[in-house]
């Protein structure tokens, strides 16, 4: 056992010296109790222990941690997942790798809006300039393109005093417009050294290769992300910023289709939500609303026709009800809008597949199939919300996370630490190496107890062929499964990367 | 003089026996002042007094009646605007047409959705209820067609207590089914007496309709209006209800259309606003949001190409500031839309003009303009937010407007008034008869200040070849004009009906 | 009766000399109908024409003078208000009295914040600005006492862009400060010659001495005020900004009020509103909200004891529903506070009687009164939600309306006027004399049906001997008030100021 | 090691006897891996398995778990915190305790208003009706005295359909009144067998008395119920419903606080939120805000006068800017505040301390510094919102909360368990038995990073003696602590009772 957990060490360092800038440190390596390991970095003057935990720290560790870190505020607590296991560090921030009148920061905001964006620029700023005393912070206008092509904002803290309270960003964004080569001469001909890009997923793909390009230069710049997605599609932390407001404001669009809705008669109010690949926002959305009757997202296939569609459910439901409320991701059903149309699948500037607008052509689909079929006179009201949730200002839950982002992503790029996006894990603040970040994406598991409580809620159907299911799993007895060690390897959950890509990484790492 | 105004009087006097049932009365007539005159109703128990006034009464006048009325609370008052005059009546209600145990009163909405209608609802089953005593309320399910094909709702004050607080309607709502006969068979045999109908124009046509039934078929049952249109078009009223709750509302969505215009380059926030015919709504919400750049309503003509044209205006405004906002009312550029698509103009259930969605279509126009021609990259966000406007409820403003509409409505119709609509007129509650409602509609006039502040603040081009206006008015000299009493006669405002169809409508009257 | 005009004629044109900061025109007058007159100014350049009207103009005259302006947008129109009678007049703006570069103008708020200050001061900046090219535009920090304690802020367009979506006043407000004085040396040495001070009654009796100053001083400059009040208890004007707004917000305090006082047994929700002489607030917000069962104002006197007093309408509500819901407007009850507490009346800065928060009082006079004498036990709530209402930002029709009275201002001032407000009378712009608005006060007249409405809404009691009413009004006989016209002269409304004041007025402005 | 897990088992056991009202199960403990256990029910029916799990399941076991359940959906996990670990069971509720004709169930709710009380009481019947095919559920009126002095009030699906969206509770509250006895009677007399009791921690405690009272007479009622705190002072849970809202709605007072602040010169707004015993709300709306300058907590004591106290604070704060936002918590300062009062303690009915109002002690307290000892003319504005806040309607983000929360405990219920809480522990749904419910109080940590976090963003004092906090901690060194395992067991967090009195626990239970 104590082997297995020297090995674990051997892999986990690599991480380590990938996300540090400068790894002339020697780990010790103690061993705690029989569950916890302890490195002590004896000739390191920021990093005053690190140690491996499994599944979070116990609450006594975290406590006497906090503690610690409270009454010397020069320390600084943080927590990397990995493996399955977590690290969890203090550095003595009071001894920061960066000079306050050395740094020079910049922003950029990147993708589509999302709340809460300028509430992470305001703290960044204020983070930077009342926590460490700098003073340099640029603001990219723009996106990614802004480096090269526009432009440069001054932020002061007065300056963004107020912004939080206003929707989308200051910055301005764009989607595309990645010229990496070109970035990174604007970032060294500046004299940049820290650079916060607050992006989606396509972005944080950017940030990885901007900061293999700094790397490859030699240069001493901070790459550091914070992850933005509405759709919640980004895996391994809690939740994206953004998703909570989104849902809130979700409800007013739900509220006013049942409104509609109840208002005539054989009245389909339907909604389209956020969620190219993940169905998220609708499905919270559907949750807290209590008035939908159907919430369809892109991970739970359907199909319209025949028994157990779609249509028979609306119908069923116009009998029983007179009026019914749809929500769909704007994701969902893809294969079925493909099949209609045969277009061909463009790609927009981000790389995301330029959907065509499932909304539209579901209540095309719905009037067609009423008007022609059945001669049940429906009423349809479709709902479009998405520019009208997504420039809404971030609300009180998602404000306070977005403090906690940045300023955790402030403190890691002030103790030299690069190559991370700044998240919460399990209710902890973390620092994620970019790989982690954009190697899947969070997807809504729909064997989950989530979806289930939604199915139970809306009484819609699964769309699925029972038996199918049960045929899949009849074998998986309950507790084989769980004595059967070796299908556990491969059960592994999506946060956990796979060895061999690991082990491949560790060499890059290594050769590098 | 005096003979010129015992003329208006013969003329008056018709409009007041149309909008009476019982007209046995013998009105005495009174000269009070040099422009003041009274019919004193010697033999009519209820109607206490009634005069002309000039642009509604001077203050002391109605100081004085207000305070008569507030000392015996028996007597209302209200106003009927005629002939650019006005009558003042008092009525004294103790003595009411109707016996409170004899009234069975139905109400019932129609068209679409429109904030304030459960406040109009619930304030009508008040004021019979507690002002009058009436217990038998009765709501149509669904608009007119619930008269004859559904099952209708008691209304109670418990019942409706809180419906105020939520959007649409607890009645239901449809366009069209209005087979007259059948109605008015419904209303004999359920044994109404009173029929509150709720509606837009098309509705006031059917009501007027019913109204002429009634009447032909001589029963004793009151049919009166409320005006109901969130566009604002109904003529003769000062505003509709639900209006201001509109204008407040379509705030929402200049703001996301102005958050996401500013977040990106060469940024288009295009934002679809209701308004078939006239643009109020639009113009308001322009005017008070006051991030607006374009506001294009029905009234106003434009074109898109060519000098002076709105891709023009677009392309410098997106060259000086970056981006946009562009408000449309749903009724503007029908001419283009229609030579564009050519498509056969149906007509929906109410008779409204199947309008093409005008905002997808000029999305689409724009994004094609500077996609082919010109080759500037521009971003496009097409809001569309009228059902998220619709179904929101009234606000306070707008309550209070209600509840004075119904409470007035009703104060006519236990006087045993009929066939009028209840509508604030330059600031008094007035009933008003249907045919004065429906003969014309209420537009924005562009030749007025509201519009010309529109202008400046938005800076856009007004589409006019400003030459043609001149020259259409040159000769129209200022002094001239002032005193030319004959070219006065053509000019009078929208709300006055000349005299000719007044005269046939009088002597159709007086024949019926 | 020609030669009865022609002495209003006389008696009116000093006013507009009073008004005008030149007055070397000679003003001819032409007769125009039998009601109408107008004067011509041959001599004058900007001043096109000016005619006295009844009530308001007519539409087709007014249509005719918007088209006129509408086609040479260098006229501006207004309309102000004198003995009961209007003067229309029509300016050349292309021939404005200031030169764009020579006009240094200022801006101050005064006073409590109330909605609406920041949309006021943007549309100040943006007239001046794009409608007349003024670039020096000062703002006075923190109210009249900013004139010479502290530094003046510069305003441009684009700072003021975005402060109408935000509440109280950018410049900052105060009460008192007002050394004439040395705020006249203030605008001297400055150089400022436009002054825009916006306040309520308080700070346009500063103005009006101002003004005085300025004109005993021989200084060319403007003195131009918007009046501002959230209790709406300024006379002449038909509401003042910010009323809708505060009406609108305190839904939320009395529906929070509501819910508290449902949910416990025998809970009474009391909340206190705006409103130190006039219950404007209260009695709107009581309407619209229709949850309130009692609104106490200070124009409606109460008492709290014995038959028909408030606690016995308390104790029959608590029975009947098991709760009840007070509002109180902050002014009311006044003489039974000054009774019970017998404090020494205090002037705060401004000179308002510095009022003992009478919701505090009410709330221990109910308990006591239920705690000791009945033995029922009662529950109270009290909310105060005042600077919750003052401080959010104006609603959509709070903002159209704050964008006219600025526009209008900047008008009358870049003509060349002076000592005037400016305000919306009977739904038209007008310029308004400084001494016709601080001379009394609007207050609910509670003889108006308006009042009368929430009596019957929430059948609360009148608080009145209805024997003494009757007594007092009871020779009043209808008919006899009509035709004496010797009575009317003694009742005119609150708006005519009586003749001999004027006549005073007349002599000192001619003496001067 | 296998010895110590043993006995945690024997420990553990009459911990479920104790919550299970059938107890003829004999439980078969299966050892799984080196850290879980797992029991098997050969005998029992529903129960499918049961496991202790240290710090919550691994992914894969949960995963596996509710693949099982989904495609089960009889099955239903749930998991209970015992002494640091967590038991983990599945039950089979297609086998359920009670049989759908047999339940009658009935609502109470008790203590103050909380956002989410009406959603909380829909899900609960939707959840009964919907799920179990429950039709006969009752809400007792009024709280904890409704069950004997008031009539009962039936609750259907359509009833509550649409609760949710309205503030309050649609049952009635009321404090005390728990007559334990004659409770039991009316349940034992009117046929009931499940009992849901939402309320804070007096009620929770009344709910343990009826429980007992119950399990003494033997009957066969379950009791069960849902923690309801506004001020999230429970322990053991994550979080109480209602508080995201409040968080949220407490931005608007912080928002006027600070308008008004700005507006006026040395200006302090001072908002005074809930939290008698603790600060969450405060400390939440502090960081979300952003707009306050000093935050107030019972947790963390402070003073008002000297060096290092508020009034200092406060001085250098209004010299620095010119104005502050002061948030105080209504428990804060109780010992100052009893000092200065020292009023003698009453006592209110649900036995908690009667608070005096700490917001007016503190403005007084302030206004009288500054105006007698300093002769700084300030200004202060005092908002109380918390009636505002606590009657709102629940946020989406509380809405799936409740739903959550009432789902859990009708599953519960149905599976025959009793005398438990439901909550939410580390992101799953737990049953919890009462008395952990109810023997401490959640705090604010003030030796965490959250209120680090907000001590570093508003800039506060800490209001502690720096030196007496190191000298208290000096000889804990960081890694003697951590391997010093003695310690650690005195060191046990909030959430884990000593062992001592659980064994007492232990010991009633069997002699039970």
């Amino acid at each position: 056992m104590f082997l297995k957990m020297f090995l674990i060490c051997l892999i986990i360092s690599p991480i380590f010296l990938h996300i540090r800038i400068r790894c002339k440190t020697i780990l010790h390596i103690l061993l705690l109790s029989n569950i916890l390991f302890m490195w002590m970095t004896r000739y390191h003057k920021r990093l005053l222990f690190i140690r491996i935990v499994q599944e979070g720290l116990t609450s006594e560790e975290l406590d006497l941690v906090k503690r610690y870190v409270f009454i010397y505020p020069m320390y600084q607590i943080g927590i990397v997942p990995a493996y399955n296991l977590h690290i969890l560090w203090v550095i003595d921030v009071s001894q920061v790798y960066f000079e306050s009148d050395e740094v020079y920061a910049c922003i950029v905001t990147c993708g589509g809006l999302c709340p809460g964006l300028n509430t992470v620029i305001r703290e960044i700023v204020y983070s930077l300039y009342y926590m460490y005393g700098v003073k340099r912070v640029l603001g990219i206008d723009g996106g990614y393109r802004g480096f090269y092509a526009k432009n440069t904002i001054a932020l002061t803290p007065k300056g963004v005093n107020d912004i939080h309270k206003r929707g989308g960003t200051v910055l301005g964004t764009s989607r595309g417009g990645h010229d990496t080569s070109k970035i990174v001469d604007s970032i060294q001909d500046r004299g940049i050294n820290q650079v916060y890009i607050i992006g989606g997923d396509g972005t944080q793909k950017g940030a990885s290769v901007i900061y293999e390009e700094v790397r490859r230069r030699g240069l001493k710049v901070v790459v550091a992300g914070i992850p933005k997605t509405i759709d919640n599609d980004i895996p391994v932390i809690d939740r994206s910023f953004g998703f909570d407001t989104a849902v809130e404001e979700a409800q007013r669009a739900i509220n006013a289709a049942h409104v509609e809705a109840e208002s005539s008669e054989n009245c389909i109010g339907l909604v389209k939500l956020m969620g190219r690949y993940s169905g998220f926002i609708a499905m919270y959305a559907t949750l807290a609303s209590r008035d939908v009757d159907c919430c369809l997202i892109p991970e739970s296939p359907f199909y319209l026709e025949g028994h157990g569609g779609l249509f028979e459910y609306i119908e069923t439901r116009l009998k029983e009800n007179g009026h019914m409320v749809i929500v769909i991701a704007e994701g969902a059903g893809q294969d079925l809008l493909a099949e209609s149309i045969r277009s061909a699948t463009q790609q927009d500037a981000s790389g995301n597949k330029l959907l065509q607008d499932v909304g539209l052509w579901l209540s095309q689909k719905i009037k067609d199939h009423f008007a022609k079929e059945k001669k049940m006179p429906i009423n349809l009201k479709y709902i479009d919300p998405t520019y009208m949730i997504r420039a809404v200002p971030s609300n009180a839950s998602d404000n306070v996370y977005c403090t906690l982002l940045a300023q955790s992503c402030v403190h890691g790029a002030m103790a030299g630490y690069t190559g991370y996006t700044s998240g919460l894990v399990n209710g902890r603040q973390t620092y994620i190496p970019f790989y982690r970040i954009i190697e899947k994406q969070h997807h809504v598991v729909i064997t989950d107890r989530m979806w289930a409580r939604l199915l139970s809620s809306t009484n819609q159907p699964s769309f699925m062929n029972p038996k199918d299911v049960i045929e899949d799993k009849k074998e998986e007895e309950l507790l084989t499964q769980i004595v059967n060690e070796d299908k556990k390897e491969e059960e592994l959950p999506t946060k956990i990367p796979d060895i061999s890509t690991e082990d491949n990484l560790v060499k890059k790492e290594i050769a590098a």
